[in-house]
């Protein structure tokens, strides 16, 4: 299923991107492969298309549409955007109720068995109880994801591809959204070292998707008629929407969460559409507040619990004149922290890149009951350890001093009380390991950022190093899993410490609870590798604005530290999924080539009037996704025109195509003339009547009509002479317009043909509604009943194509195409040359930075 | 000076922006104007250029440039971009030290003065006093908006055009600066009603613009040779950055500045670019942070006054445990006020068009120092009213129970204390009207948001229709005058007085300080109309994540509430200055249209090879900024060529500028061959010599270098024949690129061509350096000797032209063509059909809503 790779290696090598070399270089340099390790974007993916195709079916349309209606549909848009909100808002709380009860279910019975059983010694059984629990959990949510493989991990990587153009099959559908929302809810509950949030914004994104449809197709009973939004542009803004409701759900950040739509997605910067996606974050927030205050406080009403996960107020006691959060001087400690942080993250990624890569090669082509064991092989690990270590390595701190120490902070100090834990320890004492380790992660981060001297360094190196292991290996086993929280607490634990060396060592005043925010920031930093949507999720988590130039910082360092060594996790995920993705830019570098090096001059192209026999024929042999439409250019037409209606069809299809300027002039003269006012109307008059063309020379047109391709045929008899010359095969073509292949099905399933004895105008018209009927999954063309199809009628595509797709001369450097390309969302995009003749076409494929760098080492050979 | 208009209109007509009819239209529909209000957009206005042109100049950069040298670039852009951060942050500075000194000492004169004549019965004096410096500021900011005429007013507007991609003169200068800058101080310590935010913006922009240039047009000794970043594109970049950062330092709002210059100007989201705007605000707001927590606390280190303008801290009473700052009851209260605000802000808005009208009619045209005059009044009256109103309307409070029910609030109290006066009141009281007149603003802005049940309803309606009235005549005055302060002092008494009325009549349990708040930001958003940004900045100035929703919400109401009647206050201004700004988006509707229909098909173009003769000619009688670079299509070439070495020289340039299809084959298949590892090197040769052509046939060559233009001639003997037919005068043309009138001055005032027995080989070449140098005023073409230049050479324009602009299909649909235009920054379009001509040209200008309203309506009556 995957591009699979083989061949061990070792870490620097895994570490360093630089050395990649396509396939396609390699036969250049007629080399073989001798390490297939690194991982090409695969070729089956393909783009989602945000560019408008303005047909003639969607003109008929827009002909009825007025401003009024368009403002209707601007207000559904809305409703549907709060909809998504509240729905995702709703789909947190669902999350965080049940895991909540799952939770305290299993921590008060075990935590009651281990305090019974510290006292009768009898604490195998209770490490058995919670084994039983956990497992439990971890394969509920395991053989969740085996039904929907696509639920597995974050789904981060699954979003941003999304949003980045690339269509992966199933990430959107109702069927992942169950698993992941249900499958994440056992899998945190199992206590495994996973986080909820991730999985939360790839449901918020599902809902977004999912819900302006009204169908479904894991469900096909839930079907309205509602036939709006039924194309891959408007489907992506309410994806945009939906993954940033899921990151103001899961962080209580609204701002964050619409920034993370926009770093992640959207190239186009719309005031419009980030104002509806603001909305729908706040309606997630404010909803998942509203119900969760009701349900937890009985406040209803009010909004006291902002998002899944939150940090806790952050706040110098009152009365102490002294005590910052942070000074000037601090910040040189952050910036160290920022670089240790991106060194870790860097180890990090890289360990977890190769685990995915042994899990690739070694446990993803066995049967798929193996993929289970190993989510419970880790489940068992992890409740071991924590368990052993919290029995074993656990000190004994004071209870009264900490909230001494912390009895101003109110209400915060009051639920961090009621979660220590008191494992082996008497006399108002308490085991900091269990404390940290057996509760729900949530609060393991308030006591790191809030709890005062209450951790021994033994404690927090050890839980550091634990939940570095095993947060790295539990990351891509195949439950739903996020990475934030395990990530925090890695480096909250470690600021942690650095703040308890500072102030016990050095005697430094210094306010614990930021270093641990900022060793959360460095490490989260390092791994994660975002930059302004992340800073800007933490400054709101912490609920304090001054907090931003830390955490900006070390975000920065981090960032810019750990990229010296790879890439961040989530892109290292999509690399080796082989998702095409597209940067932000090219490298300078790049502009050294041009569009004609990068294009695909191989084209497949159909004629504006082709018989059904060459479409079938074309579609049954290629696997592209649009089709040139073009006309020849032949000196001699006037000959050919005399000869064959359908050629001289497209022939004249070809004339009346070109507007030129003298045409437009007096096109515009005579507009003026018309308009009633003037007295001078109709009098250049002009003769536009072509002549009706004649019948007949079949088989000269059948010649015409083959020569499409360098591609095999359905038709064995039609494919072009191998003798033919370049000029022959290459010959000059003129563009007219851009068809889908889905298109192409479409007018073929529903007959929209013509006999070659009537005009073109006979053909039936099919509306804007026919045409989209079926989005966002269209018919097969081998689903095709050939017999039913006359295949010597023959189709106009004219009406349905897209007449004018933005195109870019073949001189075009890279930057602008890449520009054009990403900017616009394109799919497709034509390389025409200075005389309107198509001379190849480039997708995203052909913008990837893999193969960008392997046609600028063709280049520097070739020069 | 203006694009002036006359006519009275009644308000309702003002209101109404929808019927709008442009001159183009009146031509079509025969009729005369009867009131020229409608103030349409100014032709002389120009794009900027955000596209890159790669010529052969670019390219010889691009050759030495690896990645390396680009890292250094980025270097140079994040510390230029820093640099930006703390310059906007000490001019903050300045302007905040400043302020505040002669405002003190303005204050405790007058205010000491009062104390002893409230006793005495000296009043007059005191009055007389205030006025005396109150005018003298006022008179030192007058004259200095004199000396810099665009310094006037907010800044908003023209950053806003600015960053829209329109070019106005003299806004990005250093003498602007100076003039913003000190003129706004002396405004604001003049006690009139204008705030100091907007022209902060302002003044951050301009260091983003002048500050990477290492140069200054104002003092011409400002010099260092610094070859970067001297494109509109880095410009622009610059600016965004530096716009931001002076959000950052106003509000203490990093994130809600980042997000103000995405929403005004970057249509295109690059996360690089966005990551660096972000750092230099967060850079200017801790800067300011910085140096003011030093100075006013000497707490050098620390970091506690966040922006010029901050809102203190919100904040329920710690032990009250039924205290919300709001609840969902009270969100249907901030809907009510949300469109209220929008109400007010409508009428506010309306009114001040109508002033601003006014005076671009009666004021404008006047000699100079009627502007100082008139400021002059502004001041006096507003010094009298609201000493008038101070004196006689204030009503006495007591001071004691309003600082028992905020003594929990700690230091902001103190603060709010230390500011209240006395004026007639004894024995613990306090006069309430005094107390928010005679403090600085952001003072006031405190009071209204914090402190306690001090305001009587008449106090608070009374302080409402003071400021709504003398801010909106002020605004417009010539003095620099920012919008933020004024509006929120306006909303805030507004929504406090609703909050006592619910308080008091209602019985409600409710903060106070959330109404005012939301007050303050329902009118803001009325008057200014700003989306996402304005969320952020004032949930960023309350530091609250918690009043996201209910912030949003009033803003929402108040756009759609104002929208309904006119546009936002800086729009309004922006449309009376005349500049062409482009939307969001084109409406629906205008789909209707093609690019055919809204392009300038009246083109002045050059040959790639032209005399200088001819492109003087074309310079001197055309204003346009960009000709397209062109060949004639011709039947008969091959006879002409053998005529005459220019025509040659075109004539082969056409050619060689056609990639073909099996032309790219052939070459590809060779490159393959010709690779080292291949045997089969060399085996397919061609012919690509071209012989050398001949000499002779001058007059042909000249008549048809001379036919370039439908416009009157330098050379009056070589205007095109009033007999040509339709088809010689628009004859087909095929594309080949564009060059600037810069570009072209630029080549023949360094002598850039070749005589006509050369090659052009021969001809000079300049490089980008040199092509650049003179960036952003580039010499005029009337500067030109033209003693100095033979008429007969021949430029070859080819290596210096932009080969390949993006280019869109005559067809193509508006909004397709807007998307194109406004995201990627662009500021010519030309428009080819389908065989490669060039049929029109769009700019800015046909892309105004004005004109594409005139077009749609042009459109539905020849239909």
């Amino acid at each position: 299923m995957m591009a699979c790779c083989g061949g061990c290696l070792c870490c620097q090598c895994c570490c360093n991107e630089g050395e990649t070399r396509t396939p396609e270089e390699l036969t250049i340099l007629g080399e073989t492969r001798e390490d297939e390790d690194e991982i090409l974007p695969r070729k089956d993916y393909e783009s989602l298309d945000y560019d408008r195709c303005i047909n003639e079916p969607f003109l008929e349309v827009l002909e009825g549409l007025d401003n009024k209606r368009a403002r209707k549909y601007e207000a559904i848009k809305w409703i549907l955007v709060f909809a998504i909100g509240v729905s995702t808002g709703l789909t947190g709380l669902f999350v965080d109720f049940f895991l909540r009860l799952f939770t305290q279910l299993k921590l008060s019975l075990v935590g009651q068995s281990v305090e019974e059983c510290s006292e009768n010694g009898c604490l195998a059984l209770s490490l058995l109880e919670l084994l039983a629990l956990n497992m439990m959990f971890v394969f509920i949510s395991s053989v969740l994801v085996l039904i929907e493989p696509v639920a597995a991990g974050s789904g981060i990587p699954e979003i941003k591809s999304y949003l980045n153009g690339v269509k992966i099959p199933g990430i959107v559908r109702l069927r992942t959204f169950i698993c992941k929302v249900t499958g994440v809810l056992f899998a945190v509950a199992a206590g495994l070292f996973v986080g909820k949030e991730g999985p939360m914004i790839h449901s918020g994104a599902i809902v977004g998707a999912g819900l302006p449809q009204f169908q479904s197709i894991t469900f096909k009973k839930i079907r309205f008629h509602f036939p709006y939004f039924r194309s891959d542009r408007d489907k992506r803004d309410f994806v945009s929407a939906g993954a940033a409701a899921g990151v103001a759900a899961a962080f209580g950040a609204p701002i964050g969460g619409t920034l993370f739509s926009l770093e992640e997605g959207s190239s186009f910067w719309n005031q419009a559409l980030t104002w509806k996606v603001l909305f729908c974050s706040m309606s997630a927030t404010f909803t998942l507040n509203f119900f969760r205050s009701g349900i937890n406080f009985s406040k209803w009403g009010s909004f006291q619990l902002p998002g899944l996960l939150n940090f806790g107020e952050f706040k110098c006691v009152d009365g102490d004149k002294t005590c910052h959060l942070w000074t000037a001087v601090d910040l040189a400690f952050f910036v160290l922290m920022g670089v240790a942080g991106g060194l870790l993250g860097a180890l990090f990624n890289c360990i977890n890149k190769r685990l995915a890569k042994y899990r690739m090669r070694n446990v993803h082509p066995k049967a798929r009951f193996i993929r289970v064991l190993e989510s419970l092989l880790v489940c068992m690990v992890t409740t071991l350890l924590i368990f052993l270590a919290s029995v074993t390595l656990g000190e004994c701190r004071d209870l009264v001093s900490s909230s001494n120490n912390t009895s101003t902070q109110g209400s915060v100090n009051e639920e961090v009380n009621s979660t220590i834990r008191r494992f082996f320890c008497y006399n108002n004492t308490y085991n900091d390991m269990a404390t940290l380790f057996f509760n729900p992660q949530e609060v393991a981060i308030h006591q790191l950022f809030h709890q005062n001297a209450t951790f021994s360094p033994v404690t927090l190196s050890l839980f550091f190093v634990l939940y570095f292991v095993l947060s790295c290996w539990t990351y891509g086993v195949s439950v739903p899993s996020g990475l934030f929280v395990p990530s925090l607490l890695c480096g909250a634990s470690l600021g942690r410490l650095v703040a308890n060396v500072l102030k016990i060592n050095f005697h430094m005043q210094i306010y614990s609870g930021t270093f641990a925010l900022i060793g959360a920031a460095a490490f989260l930093g390092g791994v994660v590798r975002m930059t302004i949507s992340l800073t800007v999720i933490l400054i709101e988590s912490t609920n304090e604005i001054t907090y931003g130039l830390p955490i900006m910082i070390t975000l920065m360092v981090a960032k810019w530290t750990g990229d010296f060594f790879n890439k961040g996790i989530y892109d290292i995920h999509i690399h080796l999924k082989g998702v095409p993705l597209l940067e932000w830019e090219t490298e300078v570098e790049m502009d050294k080539l041009t569009a004609s090096d990068i294009m695909e001059p191989n084209l497949t192209y159909v004629y504006p009037h082709t018989r059904i026999q060459s479409l079938v024929s074309i579609l049954r042999t290629t696997v592209y996704h649009a089709f040139p439409v073009v006309t020849e250019n032949r000196d001699n037409e006037k000959e050919f025109m005399k000869g064959n209606i359908l050629i001289s069809n497209n022939i004249r299809f070809k004339k009346s195509s070109v507007l030129t300027r003298a045409g437009e002039q007096r096109r515009r003269c005579q507009s003026m003339k018309s308009y009633p006012s003037s007295e001078l109307r109709n009098v250049c008059d002009e003769q536009t009547a072509v002549e009706p063309a004649e019948e007949g020379q079949d088989i000269l047109q059948q010649m015409l009509e083959r020569r499409h391709v360098p591609y095999p045929n359905l038709y064995p008899d039609q494919s072009p002479s191998e003798e033919w010359s370049m000029e022959e095969r290459f010959r000059p073509l003129t563009f007219h317009g851009l068809i889908l292949r889905s298109q192409l099905v479409n007018l073929l399933i529903r007959g929209v043909c013509y006999a070659e004895n009537q005009s073109s105008a006979s053909q039936p018209r099919l509306s804007h509604s026919e045409m989209t009927e079926d989005y966002p999954r269209f018919p097969d063309i081998h689903d095709l009943d050939l017999a039913l199809l006359s295949p010597r009628m023959i189709v106009d595509v004219t009406p349905y194509m897209n007449p004018c797709p933005y195109t870019v001369s073949p001189n075009t450097r890279v930057s602008q195409v890449f520009n054009l390309f990403r900017t616009m969302g394109l799919r497709h995009l034509p390389v025409v040359n200075a005389v309107g003749e198509i001379v190849g076409i480039i997708t995203r494929h052909n913008l990837t930075h893999e193969f960008l760098v392997a046609k600028l080492r063709q280049h520097y050979i070739t020069i």
